[in-house]
């Protein structure tokens, strides 16, 4: 798979087999998180629910599993020379803290107005900041340069096989830990943590439905689904920040081919669901996580009298601005 | 034990065995709530921190336990007549949701005055709310007049042996979750959680110091820890609201002969703590429940290479009105 993986133009689909060896090898470095259920939640939607809190991972967020599995799969050679993304989000900073832990250089292009906080969290777990513009073009251009100079492996924040198998070992903990899902519901952006879902369930347990969630602001997913091929906004504007980018080819193979459905949830549908979760479940979640409790209720019929898994997938949150205050 | 409970003028002090009937009694009420634990937060203190997530608790609260043991306990006669508190916290949700649970009537008084959200919150759970006016005369009367009416059963927050032995199950799940705690903390008001914490560690791990940490705007426990007797102060202010009451007899009595010290923390040092817990823990948690981690941050050398339990006593937070946040 290494090899694969490593070459842009092949498409490599990962297997089952190296969700297991993901597993193995990050173990040492993630939390297996805890599942939380909520008697409230239940009677609200009429579906038994069990929250899966990748909120509660190392740096934040279910995308440690990717990452750690890219980093730590390298061969030494190559892992002393580094890895290297674009990302303001999640991935950059779960990136930083895999290298971290294996003590490799990681550097991360970043939008120069991107929050200090953000900048401030990468660089706290050792990740190397270059700025560019806000830009794709900028982005892309400053990207090239720092592969260029310094060699460092690419990491994709989803359209990777080494990063969808990491992130199957998150349902696959799931399964363990709750058994027998009727569904497991997964918010969408790039599409990275429903097809390591796909990916998982459909090899151990076929029978449960996957569905995914989506801003009705940033709903690329959802008409590339119903296209039948991708369809790529360029800057859909939603509080879910997290889901703004569009499907790749890897993503979309799962998507297209194990996905049941994908539902749509409005800004305020989603803000709603962030602010009753905090206040029912005590935990403190991305709005990104809202959106497929939002969409459930949206979709009772579909959920009702059904074991639902649901993936709360990060808690990096400005907790200054939170998005039912205004200032 | 019911017996002597019921007579306010003798002091029954709750033994282990009252705990581990409390236990079995409450079991099928209450959540076996999650140990977290935080590597940010063993680097920053030196220590080992168990924190044992009582905001997740039915009803938000640790004080659910003790409710649950109280209502629980009581025969069918006086079950069916109802029982009776005043407060405006989590001990008037708490009994409202026992209450419930068992299909009896709850009756609190709260002044009229308490937030809107306190009081929805305690009828959504069933309890039943007389107000009186925001005065201890007031309330004294008021609640002398719904008990004459009713004939229901007082359940005082913290000076009753049946909540004391309830709270105690806390530290009992927290034993057997992690083992072999050097300490363990908790915040103190009434002293309710602290005096369940004493008579269960006293018992099952002796050698296990407890702590008790409190706002310094309302150190009345600090003050008399210091001097020997209980020191009861009117109406401190705190944005820790849960931890404005006076100890009494029976909190004192486990107090005074189990605690081994009382730190404070300033209003700042609280809410510099809340929100460091929310942003790197990812719950929500009250005011309140950032006391002992501030006041560890106030005392490393005590602390510092010791396994450390911390209690996090409750979620029920208005999520509109942040302490970090200013309109």
């Amino acid at each position: 798979m290494a090899d694969a993986a490593l070459k842009q133009d092949e498409l490599y689909i990962p297997t089952y087999d190296d969700v297991v060896a993901a597993h193995e090898r990050i173990a040492p470095y993630i939390h297996k998180t805890p599942v939380l259920t909520s008697s409230y939640f239940n009677e609200l939607t009429g579906a038994e629910l069990f929250f899966k809190c990748e909120n509660f991972q190392k740096a934040g967020a279910f995308k440690v599993r990717g990452a750690c599995n890219a980093v730590f799969g390298l061969d030494d050679e190559k892992a002393k020379i580094g890895v290297a993304t674009h990302s303001s989000g999640n991935h950059a900073l779960s990136l930083s803290y895999a290298a971290g832990r294996r003590g490799i250089p990681c550097h991360v292009v970043m939008p120069r107005t991107a929050p200090q906080a953000k900048k401030d969290a990468v660089m706290g777990y050792g990740g190397q900041i270059t700025e560019c513009e806000p830009s794709t073009s900028s982005r892309e251009a400053v990207f090239a340069e720092v592969q260029a100079a310094t060699g460092a492996e690419f990491v994709h924040p989803y359209n990777d096989p080494r990063v969808v198998a990491g992130q199957g070992t998150c349902s696959r903990e799931l399964n363990d830990q709750v058994g027998d899902l009727d569904a497991v519901i997964a918010p969408i952006g790039g599409g990275g943590m429903v097809s390591g879902t796909c990916l998982t369930m459909s090899n151990i347990a076929p029978q449960t439905k996957i569905y995914a969630a989506e801003p009705k602001n940033a709903d690329d997913a959802y008409r590339s689904f119903k296209a039948g091929h991708i369809i790529a906004d360029d800057a859909p504007q939603t509080i879910a920040d997290g889901l703004k980018v569009p499907l790749k080819e890897l993503t979309w193979h799962f998507v297209s081919n194990h996905v049941s459905d994908i539902f749509t949830a409005t800004e305020d549908e989603i803000v709603d669901a962030m602010k009753l979760t905090w206040k029912r479940m005590k935990i403190v979640m991305e709005p990104s996580c809202a959106v497929p409790l939002a969409t459930i209720l949206n979709n009772r019929d579909v959920f009702a009298g059904k074991r639902v898994g649901v993936i709360i997938t990060g808690g990096n949150v400005d907790l200054d601005k939170l998005p039912w205050i205004t200032a």
